[in-house]
C-alpha cells in the first residue's frame, strides 16, 4: 500500500505543469518509425564525433586530477576565458567575476528565476515565448504576462501597456524575458532600433532584461548576418541585461554547458543558489568544451553549422510549398531551428497533431507557447533534427493530415451570420484546400 | 555604473547563504601548498581512468545519436535499470517508474525540497547533518529542526519532542532528513533497530523519510559490514522514504550521477522540477556511468574502495592518536570519507581553522553542520582526498595550531565561581593538553 503524496506537496509542485515538449520526446522514443518536427535538437550528425574522441583520450591519459573530480560552483576557471573570449566577439565586455556556467540554459533560466521572483511578481515576456522559460517561472509561482509580437520581434506600445497594466494592480514586475536572436518558437529576429529602445525602456522603468541566446551562432547567410544578432547586452551599460547562451546547440546538448552574463553581483547570488542546486557542472564535460574550443573545434565548425541548418531549413520551406502552399503560412527563419507555420482557420494544433501522430509525424503545438493560451493557430515544425530525407517524408505526413482536417472541416451552413459577407463556406473550404 | 540588484532579489535569495564547504574549496584552490581536510573528495587516484578511457574510445566511435543528445528527464533506461540491481542488493525493489536520475544527488535534495517544502514548513534533522541538505531545505525558506545524536545515530526521544514542539506551534513537519550510512559530517552508522523504529515512527506521526545515502558501499571492513548498512527503504512497506543515492564516491563526482527513489507519483512530480531545472542530466556522462556497471568497473572497485578509504582512516587516526591524542576525541569512523573531532574546551573550532590555515592545513569547522548554531567544538576532518602522506603532514601541521592555542587558551583566574568544584584553572589546561 502506497500513501498519497498530494498531502505532502508544495504549493509551487501542484502548479507544476509538465512540458509539452518533453511530453512529444517521449511520444517520439516510443515509436521508432515516427518522424518528429517536435524537440529542438541538434542534428547528431552535426557532432564532432572524432575530435570529441581526441579530445576524451587525451585527457584522460594525463589524469589530471581535477578531470573527475567535483568543481568550483562558478565553473572551470579556462572555460570561463574562453566564455570571456566568445563574448567579446559578440561585443560584451566581460571578467571572470562577471560569468558562471550553468547546466544547461534550463539552469541558468532556472536559477534566475529564482533569485528574483517571489510568488505573484510579474515576468514580461513574448506571446509566444520558450517553454522552459515559461515553466521555470512558473515554478516559482511568478505571474506570466504577455506582450504581442511582430515580425521583427516584441510590440513596444503592447510592452509598455502591459507594464503599466499590472503596475496600475500592484503588481512587482521584475523584468522582461526576451529572446531576440531565431526566437524559440517563431524564429524571429529582434530588429536591432527595437533593442536600443529595449535597453532605454529598461532604464526608464527601472527593470531588468533578461537575454537567453542560444542561438546567436546560428544565422542563415542568405537572410541575414552577424550584425543583426548583435546582443542587446553588448550595449548595456548600466548593467540591466542578465545574459544566457550555451554551448547545446553548437558543440553538443550532452555536455549540458552553457553560462550566464550578469554584474558580479548578480552573478555571486546565482552562485550562492547553484551551489545547492547541483553543487557544480559536469567538471569532465566542461573540460571536453573547454579543449574544443580552445582547439579551435567551435569555430571551425560554426560556419558549418549555419550552413547545415540553412539547408535544412530550405529543404522544409521546399516540401511545405510543394505539399501544403495555401495551405500553411509561415514567416521565413533567418536562423536556429524552428519554423513557425500558422494553420488556416478554422483548423488548431491541437486536432492537428492528433491528426498527424496517425500519419507518423509530430510538432508542438502552437498554444503550448502562448501563456494566455491563445495561439492554437500554430505549429512548431523544428527542422533541425531529422535529414532532409525526413524533412520531406515528415512533410508529406503533416500533408495529409491537415489536408484531410482542411476537407472536413468545412463549416456547416450556419443559421444566421456566421459567414462573413462575399464569402461562402465553400468559398472558404476551397480556400483551404 | 552599475545598478544594485537588491531591490530585485527574491526573499529566497536573500536568506541564501554561501556553502561554508564550499568556501573552504575556492580557499584550497588558491593555495596549492595547503593540505586540505575540507571538501569530501574523493581520492583521485581511486578513478578507473583507463577503464573510462576505453568506455569513451568506444561510445565515440560506435556515434550512437543519443549519446551526445538532449535525453529524457528522469534519465536513460539502461542506467535506471542498472539502478534497479544496485538497489536490489541493498534490499530495495524498484522498477523504472520508482526511480529519477538528478545531476549529483545534490539535485535530488533540492529538487526534494521544492517539490515537498513550502516556506515555513518544517524539516527535522540531525545536529549535526549534511550542509548541502542544510542549503536546499533553507532555500526553499524551511524551518530547519535539529535532533541530539548519539554513536548510535539519531536520539528518538529527543526526535519525538521536537516533533511535537513544532507541531503544538501549529507548524506543518513534512519530513525527517537523515543520512544513515556513515553520515555526513559524523561519519557514524545508525542503528538497525533505530532504522525499524524510524520507518514505524513514520507511519505513526504521518511523515515522510527522506533518507540520503550516498556512501552506502563504503563500509570498512574492520569495523562494520554490508547488514550494517541495510538501508531504511528496504523495509519501507508503504513508501513512506524518499531514497537518494549516488555514483559520485565511487565512480566519479564529474559524472554527476545520481538518482532517487520514491514511489511512482511523487517521481512523476520530481519530472517535472527537473524537466525545468536542467532539462535533463548529461547523456553523455549517464552513458559511461552506465558502460561502467555493465562492464563490471563498479562492481570491481568497490572491495578496492572500501580499502582505500579504510587505509586513509586508519592513516589519519594513528596520525592523531600520535600528534594530538589527549587533546582531541573522536569516534572510529565505520565508512566513508569523514572523522569527526572534538576539541578540548574551551577551544573553538573557528579559532583552530584561522591558526590551521597559517600552517597549511584547512578543515570545516563544526558548527556549519549544526542548524542551532552550536557545535563549535568540532571540526570535520575529511580523510578521502589526501595522501597517507598528505594526512600525516597535515595532521601534524594541525597539531601545531592546536598545541598553540591550547597552551594560550589557559583561562584566566576567575574572580567567582566559574571554575567546578575539584578543578583549578591550571588543571583544566593541563588535562587540555
Amino acid at each position: 500500500m502506497n500513501i498519497g503524496y498530494d498531502a505532502f506537496l508544495s504549493r509551487a509542485a501542484e502548479a507544476m505543469q509538465q512540458s509539452p515538449i518533453r511530453q512529444m520526446g517521449t511520444i517520439a522514443a516510443q515509436r521508432t518509425d515516427l518522424i518528429s518536427f517536435a524537440p529542438g535538437y541538434p542534428g547528431p550528425d552535426s557532432f564532432a564525433w572524432d575530435d570529441y574522441r581526441a579530445i576524451t583520450d587525451r585527457l584522460l591519459r594525463d589524469r589530471d586530477g581535477g578531470l573527475l573530480q567535483y568543481g568550483p560552483t562558478h565553473g572551470l576557471r579556462p572555460l570561463l576565458d574562453c566564455f570571456a573570449d566568445l563574448l567579446a566577439a559578440r561585443g560584451i565586455q566581460s571578467t571572470i567575476e562577471n560569468m558562471i556556467v550553468t547546466t544547461g540554459s534550463q539552469q541558468g533560466l532556472d536559477l534566475v528565476a529564482r533569485t528574483l521572483l517571489d510568488p505573484g511578481d510579474v515576468v514580461l515576456l513574448e506571446l509566444p515565448s520558450y517553454t522552459g522559460a515559461i515553466a521555470a517561472f512558473r515554478n516559482v509561482q511568478a505571474t506570466l504576462a504577455g506582450v504581442r509580437q511582430h515580425a521583427d520581434g516584441i510590440d513596444l506600445d503592447d510592452l509598455q501597456a502591459v507594464l503599466q497594466r499590472h503596475r496600475r494592480e500592484g503588481r512587482k514586475v521584475k523584468f522582461l524575458y526576451i529572446v531576440p536572436n531565431f526566437q524559440n518558437p517563431t524564429g524571429s529576429l529582434l530588429s536591432r532600433p527595437k533593442r536600443q529602445h529595449l535597453l532605454d525602456w529598461a532604464a526608464r522603468e527601472n527593470l531588468l532584461i533578461v537575454e537567453d541566446d542560444p542561438y546567436n551562432d546560428l544565422h542563415f547567410e542568405d537572410v541575414a548576418s552577424a550584425a543583426d544578432t548583435r546582443p542587446i547586452k553588448a550595449d548595456d551599460r548600466d548593467g540591466r541585461v542578465i545574459y544566457l547562451s550555451s554551448l547545446s546547440k553548437t558543440l553538443a546538448p550532452a555536455f549540458r554547458t552553457a553560462w550566464v552574463t550578469a554584474p558580479a553581483a548578480y552573478i555571486a547570488k546565482l552562485d550562492v543558489a547553484k551551489q545547492a542546486g547541483d553543487l557544480c557542472t559536469s567538471s569532465f564535460d566542461q573540460r571536453i568544451a573547454f579543449e574544443a574550443i580552445k582547439t579551435g573545434v567551435l569555430a571551425r565548425r560554426i560556419p558549418e553549422l549555419r550552413r547545415y541548418y540553412q539547408q535544412k531549413r530550405t529543404v522544409m520551406e521546399q516540401a511545405l510549398r510543394r505539399e501544403l502552399g495555401g495551405l500553411l503560412t509561415w514567416p521565413t527563419p533567418r536562423g536556429g531551428f524552428f519554423l513557425w507555420a500558422e494553420l488556416p482557420a478554422p483548423l488548431d494544433s491541437p486536432t492537428v497533431l492528433t491528426r498527424a501522430l496517425e500519419q507518423g509525424v509530430i510538432f508542438v503545438v502552437g498554444n503550448a507557447f502562448f501563456v494566455d493560451g491563445s495561439g492554437r493557430q500554430f505549429m512548431r515544425l523544428a527542422f533541425s533534427l531529422p535529414s532532409h530525407a525526413q524533412i520531406d517524408e515528415g512533410v508529406a505526413r503533416l500533408a495529409v493530415a491537415i489536408k484531410a482536417l482542411a476537407g472536413q472541416a468545412e463549416p456547416k451552413p450556419s443559421l444566421a451570420g456566421a459567414v462573413p459577407p462575399g464569402t461562402t463556406a465553400g468559398d472558404t473550404a476551397r480556400r483551404d484546400r
